[in-house]
């Protein structure tokens, strides 16, 4: 199994609209994708390694998905929609990455 | 529910031994913390957001529990012995991010 994740790295007045994010465009990104996920998870970030730090992103997506190539089938034909939807909650460019799955419990 | 996720950024040639970290280090860490933790996963980065772009981070390890209190009353009093297990692994510095999980399906 393969996650992709989206990071939006945490800014100094960065804007990010947690409530537009899951109410609007997760459900929109989540029944586009369709069959293809398996999970998803949003986590806001809280804070860094220390108390006083700030988390490192502002907000974190990630999908599990059976592979690289069941993700991307899925979510070419809609990367305009979805990514046309970003200025909507958030001024931060996101960075993606695609890890393998090699422990889960 | 909190994560709780340990960041290994990738560097050009850094050092991180995946088998060492999947069969000593995080079996060490899931014994030593313990029923704090609720859920543990392990990524291995494979590739960033364009074919060819290296991942933001080698290895992502993200532990999910009930809280933060609930983790750092765990992992304080085993913060040497983890920590100090880090370079039989990787030359690496941990980035760590504490979020609030909002999305889980």
């Amino acid at each position: 199994m393969v996650r992709v994740s989206i990071f939006y790295p945490s800014k100094p007045g960065c804007r990010f609209d947690v409530d537009y994010y899951l109410n609007t465009h997760m459900p929109l990104a989540i029944g586009t994708l369709g069959s293809a996920i398996k999970a998803v998870s949003v986590e806001i970030g809280m804070v860094g390694g220390m108390p006083d730090q700030l988390p490192p992103f502002t907000a974190i997506c990630a999908f599990t998905c059976e592979s690289v190539e069941a993700f991307t089938s899925a979510f070419l034909p809609n990367a305009d929609v979805l990514q046309g939807d970003i200025p909507s909650y958030t001024d931060i460019a996101p960075v993606i990455q695609v890890s393998e799955i090699r422990l889960s419990q």
